[in-house]
């Protein structure tokens, strides 16, 4: 390394912590040194595994000099709230997405840091996946015309799995719009160029006992005139990762015979309590550790089925790397399996910090895939189309490294 | 047979007459008696694979007292003609998808056969087979609750395909909104139980070559609260037989391997007469005859990837069958392998000429899948949603024989 490790502070110590932490333990730009979060079994992990300082409060972890940057991983409703805080401390940012519940809250974010000086990226999304990335690169080179259509879908079981009340709760950021959109319009922005200029959608909320979106359907319009078509179904029985060699959204292999896990273990759950209690069975700190962060054998992460239709060919971002289907023939642009996983987050977030480099997942970036996903829940319920404002292009330098 | 086979009259031998072939020649109650087509080796071919009667005017096989009904297949800006033709001549009628070009050329042929007093239905479409109606007797038992949402997706080479020159100009019926989304929509018509309330579509137009609409998206709202999503793109070069088994359209067997055929013969064209000359050396009396059309081998016909999301299962017709996800366990409702292929489409007929049977591709509901279509060119022009007035249901039968 030719410059120091980024020294980072963890904020919420949960499931998405936990999927970052393979990353985060193994990649060589980055050190863990603080964390912070109210649940004590949780903090008592980190110091053990990490030699490292653990605080209760989020306020305490951010007042920390040896910490440079805050990786806030708390429930979506606070990160506004933990963002400000740690642009008061003078840090640089790396927010989960969604980046925050309203546009208001994405702006207060995006002024708070950028009043401190301090960068501010939202993200893991997978639009960090290193097979979207090589895709935006093919699609630069220029060799395959123009992008005019992209289709993206994923059929998965989200809203089985065990989830804590407010994520079955729409106003409160619960529901496949603000958790799984995030993700899914994400890459497809990428993919289109950053700027869309209108949004279509239908959502579905078809299960009284979790009354939040589950189901979506989305046309999105960019200013290019490419136009994209979205499904996303967290109900779903069928699962998509049949389309994606059966490698799952973390890169793991999974088991084409195992079938209908997700309803089966919250069919044994009888209340809200319960089913939190069962999210936690699986949390850090909580049965969980750095030793249950395995890196072996894995793929790329994906999102689901992805193709791009451009002039000259169809390019699909696999597992494996990018499959082109050109005029004449169709080949796999493969790349190296991810010694670590989801690094691409790391790198661009150094990169910015270290670097000066502009990364593509910035605040505004966020707040403009944050138009599109609540676009998507006005139009649900207008029946229109709705206009966007928001939206960004990316940096000149592209996803280029 | 209990009742007599019904004397066809064929109007137009051309791909659409080739593709139903099999099923005329093989169907224990059909019998040819006769057929129109301006092209003397077509007629030369039919009088000698049928030994039937030849017109080179279709007045003259409307007028022939031997013909009971008559199959238009015809290229789609006659069908209207054509139609009211055969009502004049008091013979029953199957027509081509798409029905015509306007919804009034619809309303027009609806009118003249009920004028007439004899049958009139729209096909063959793909919703006529086998593995979509049964998904809609599988959504008809109730044993998987309601349909919430509808994905459909294909991704073909249709719009390099040899064509006339008015298939590649929407104003003459050009285009795959009018040649695919005719089968695509009516499937999900089908699946969605018939009545959609709105549409909003983007179209694509990408190539100047070829200047009419190869894909689109389509997001459809029906009176029940369930939703569809449908991609198409006719520029593709990603396969989606890919997501059926690599078996092909009309259930034949396909080689993954084979890779962009109809781009490399349209490469070989020099001119729009060179490229309507291709389009007939693989057309029934230049090349092709009944010795052709084999029937070995094949699985049902399909339209791509279709998916049903209903409460308690997905549903996804496939070449073999239905696979059913449901809530604990996956398998196949199997389908015996089609003995006929495309029977479906005479059975209906028959049914509806000799027992007074309603078809489910009445005129009416042929009709409302091209207000469905004409909608979509609507919507993707003004980029607004387009309210739908003139739907209609399944018969109360439904699809069950
Ligand atoms: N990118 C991804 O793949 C991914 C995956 C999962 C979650 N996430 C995101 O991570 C965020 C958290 O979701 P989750 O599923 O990990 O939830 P979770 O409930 O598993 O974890 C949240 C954690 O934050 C802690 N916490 C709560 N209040 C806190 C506070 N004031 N200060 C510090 N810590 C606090 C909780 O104790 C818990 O450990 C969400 O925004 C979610 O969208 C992203
Ligand atoms: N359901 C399907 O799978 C399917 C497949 C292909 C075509 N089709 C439909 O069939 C219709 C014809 O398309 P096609 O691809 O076969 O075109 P085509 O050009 O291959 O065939 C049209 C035939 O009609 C003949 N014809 C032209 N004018 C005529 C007239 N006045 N009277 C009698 N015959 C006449 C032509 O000589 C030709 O043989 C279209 O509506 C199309 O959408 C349906």
């Amino acid at each position: 390394m030719t410059t120091p490790r980024l020294r980072l502070g963890i904020a919420g110590l949960g499931r998405g912590f936990m999927l970052l932490l393979p990353t985060l333990a193994a990649h060589p730009g980055i050190r863990l040194v603080a964390a912070a979060d109210p649940r004590e079994d949780a903090r008592r992990q980190f110091a053990a595994d990490f030699a490292a300082a653990t605080y209760a409060e989020i306020a305490e972890l951010c007042a920390d000099p040896d910490v440079e940057a805050v990786y806030i991983a708390t429930p979506h409703q606070f990160h506004r709230e933990h963002v400000e805080l740690a642009a008061a401390h003078g840090k640089h940012v790396l927010v989960e997405k969604p980046m925050a519940l309203s546009l208001a809250d994405c702006q207060a974010m995006i002024a708070a840091m950028r009043r401190a000086g301090r960068w501010l990226m939202v993200g893991h999304s997978h639009s960090f996946d290193a097979p979207y990335l090589r895709t935006r690169e093919l699609i630069d080179s220029g060799d395959f015309g123009a992008v005019r259509m992209i289709q993206a879908l994923n059929f998965t079981d989200f809203l089985y799995r065990p989830r804590r009340p407010e994520e079955l709760d729409t106003t409160r950021g619960g529901g496949v719009v603000f958790s799984q959109a995030a993700h899914q319009v994400d890459i497809v922005r990428l993919l289109g160029g950053g700027r869309a200029t209108s949004v279509r959608a239908i959502t579905g909320s078809w299960d009284a006992a979790r009354p939040t979106e589950g189901a979506y359907g989305v046309l999105l319009n960019f200013d290019n005139g490419a136009f994209a078509n979205l499904t996303y179904s967290g109900f779903a029985h069928f699962d998509s990762d049949e389309f994606c060699g059966w490698s799952g959204e973390l890169g793991q292999p999974r088991d084409p015979h195992q079938y209908g896990r997700a309803r089966a273990q919250l069919a044994q759950v009888h209340s809200a309590e319960e089913e939190a209690a069962l999210k936690n069975t699986r949390t850090y700190g909580a049965g969980l550790s750095l030793a249950n962060s395995g890196l072996e054998g894995i793929t790329h992460n994906h999102f689901g089925f992805v193709v791009v239709a451009c002039d000259r060919a169809d390019l699909r971002p696999s597992p494996q790397g990018v499959q082109v289907y050109a005029d004449t023939r169709r080949y796999l642009e493969a790349l190296p399996p991810p010694a670590i996983p989801r690094r691409e987050v790391l790198d661009e977030l150094i990169d910015a910090v270290r670097h000066d480099r502009a990364p593509i997942h910035s605040g505004e970036w966020g707040l403009a895939t944050m138009e599109v996903c609540l676009g998507m829940l006005e139009s649900a319920a207008t029946g229109r189309d709705v206009a966007l404002s928001r939206q960004v292009g990316l940096p000149q330098h592209a996803a280029l490294r």
